[in-house]
């Protein structure tokens, strides 16, 4: 009797990360006091009590029971129009916005739309562990451009241009970064726009994380006032992070109208529709909530600076970016793997941090701090945790 | 400057069926009374109260915000397993369920699991579109069972043994079926598995509707209680149509422990994990709505008997198959196609039910009615509203 197979796609991917790096806060005795986790990017404060206050309306009111629009609810399309046009002074309208099951799925129904098993999408390294698995797991392959801790981890334009052979369907990058917190200047995602046009590849821009930009006033970039942005620029987003709703998965992808389309022909067979109820609560708190996410904006702000001074005074490691909601530190341990510095972090110091080589090749120095995760007062103890780890070893 | 391309296996894919035939509807003039929507399969009454309110509960909680196990939330996988062991007296414990956000998406995540780009899997003919729709735009190959009026749409055993080739990774069942409603008898099931388990194909058997099994007492088939399924047999679900919840996207799928692994691994690109709060709203509600789901069941056999009244009535349209939720209707015009057909029957009768060439080749003469949908007094309504359109015809 033959085995029955799995696709080796899969089968050789490695287990999600995020439970891996969890379990072993089993074994750590809390004698640092209690565990600091920063490990998966979850905004340490609850959601705003208007914002659980809708989701309960919305989710007991038999008007959403049923199935909804595949391209997502009306009025949340509009909304987010609404607030992305403001934000980047351009013109954005509701059929440019597909809505996702968070961000996640918002990256793989935008790379099904325009790639396919054997065809090549161009990423960075380091990268964000989900895309580089979501590419491995369709037989899609993927290229990478080195980033640098000497450039703050920004690609440059040049090396970006070397890379974007004939054959690269699409650019997948992720500003404020996923893992290193690097912001990306506009006028370099400008040149990098002009390069993928010229080269009829799609740049796809990651965004879950621009609401925590520290200058929340100006839009993090110009590409959708450019003209034709429909036919290059494939933008994605999260409500997870900014609503501080992760559970409710929520994202939204905004393209031209063709891609829209073809999104919606993905999405039908991955899940039909996003979950109503959360869509037409979230329409509901874009506006009224703005005050509330400028203050979490301002808090994370004074996070980072926390991170900065214990930085300061723990010269054995090394800051080398922080951004938005993380920063990519390297750590003082010659020829110990990141897998087994952020093990002995988690098990004997209490503090959960991703380690860099889940991030790619060549990141086994550093470590992913998820800080917006902790308060400040928090993120204080770090010093005296880190540096104890590094003084016993 | 090239044109940036699309994923062909996603371009050339047809648009989302169900949309495109609901947009009919606006030029019916309602000349005959209400429009009666036996399209998609959305119960026609409402959730349970108390469904609503453990909806409200839950989706309000801080508690469900953040992000949960990409499985899904134990309180669910437990008690959704306890309710599949003893619906099919059989051992399934927590740790066999994976739930999903719907079962279009448990069906893309277990074929994912097991088949790739090149792969290939044996369906029905007809089939379930969204899964035709599915392996296309992942560019897993298909082939096709015929399955005929004659033997009531229940495929032949020995037709599936001679289709099952060393290359076919997975056959893709569906009992009770979508469209024609046919309900696979349990020996057929358990001679298709032994076939499956001897080939080292997996059997995926989709039984979304299998709440509405016209008797309720009794295991659909005892596939879960031989010894190795966890080697042969992946099984799917839907909490939409049973709870009447759709909206909010809830689906599972039961299998070994290796099955829920790699599926877990496909979900965390798709999705992270399922939406929460419904997740722990449905825990909740399997044992205590298990009488109201029993009386559904008892209304939607009772709607069956009104549609059997009404065809006995319309010698010109022939029920050729019905079961738990789906008709499969034979229609009167010939050379005239199932698109034609729906479409008249919708702008001119006020009847959205849905062509038959959406389910596969040589499915022109018949369309699929939802019967379910409708209470038993509009669907007597049927007995005008398709006789006037024969004969005006």
């Amino acid at each position: 009797m033959p085995a029955p197979l799995f696709n080796p796609l899969v089968a050789n991917l490695s287990a999600p990360p995020i439970p891996l790096v969890q379990a072993w806060t089993d074994a750590y005795s809390g004698a640092q006091g209690p565990l600091i986790d920063l490990s998966q990017a979850v905004p340490g404060y609850p959601p705003h009590r208007d914002m659980l206050k809708w989701l309960g309306e919305t989710a007991s009111s038999a008007a959403y029971a049923g199935y909804g629009p595949i391209e997502g609810e009306a009025v949340l399309r509009e909304a987010y129009a609404e607030h992305v046009a403001g934000l980047y002074g351009a013109p954005v309208a509701a059929d440019n916005v597909h809505i996702t099951a968070g961000c996640n799925q918002a990256f793989i129904a935008a790379i099904m739309a325009v790639a396919g098993a054997g065809d090549t999408v161009l990423m960075t390294n380091p990268f964000y562990f989900n895309h580089q698995s979501t590419l491995a797991m369709l037989g899609i392959k993927s290229r990478t451009v080195e980033c640098s801790a000497a450039k703050s981890f920004v690609p440059e334009v040049q090396a970006i241009a070397g890379a974007l052979t004939g054959d690269i369907r699409a650019l997948a990058l992720v500003t404020p970064n996923n893992p290193t917190g690097a912001i990306y200047p506009p006028q370099m995602l400008e040149a990098v726009y002009d390069l993928c046009r010229a080269n009829g590849t799609w740049l796809i821009l990651d965004e879950t994380y621009r609401d925590f930009l520290p200058s929340g006033s100006e839009a993090p970039h110009g590409l959708l006032r450019l003209p034709g942005w429909h036919d290059t620029l494939i933008q994605l987003y999260s409500f997870s992070k900014s609503f501080c709703i992760p559970g409710h998965r929520l994202g939204a992808i905004v393209g031209g109208p063709k891609v829209v389309e073809n999104v919606a022909k993905v999405m039908d067979n991955l899940q039909i529709c996003a979950p109503r109820a959360p869509q037409a609560a979230v329409a509901r708190a874009i506006a009224p909530l703005a005050s509330w996410r400028e203050a979490n904006r301002a808090e994370i702000a004074g996070r980072a600076n926390a991170l900065h001074d214990v930085m300061r005074r723990l010269p054995e490691w090394r800051l080398e970016a922080i951004g938005a909601y993380f920063a990519f530190i390297r750590h003082p341990f010659d020829g110990v793997s990141s897998v087994e510095v952020a093990e002995r972090l988690a098990k004997k110091a209490g503090v959960l941090a991703l380690p860099g080589a889940f991030f790619g090749e060549g990141q086994d120095r550093s470590l992913r701090f998820a800080f917006a995760n902790a308060d400040a007062a928090t993120i204080r103890l770090l010093e005296g945790r880190l540096g104890r780890l590094s003084s016993s070893a």
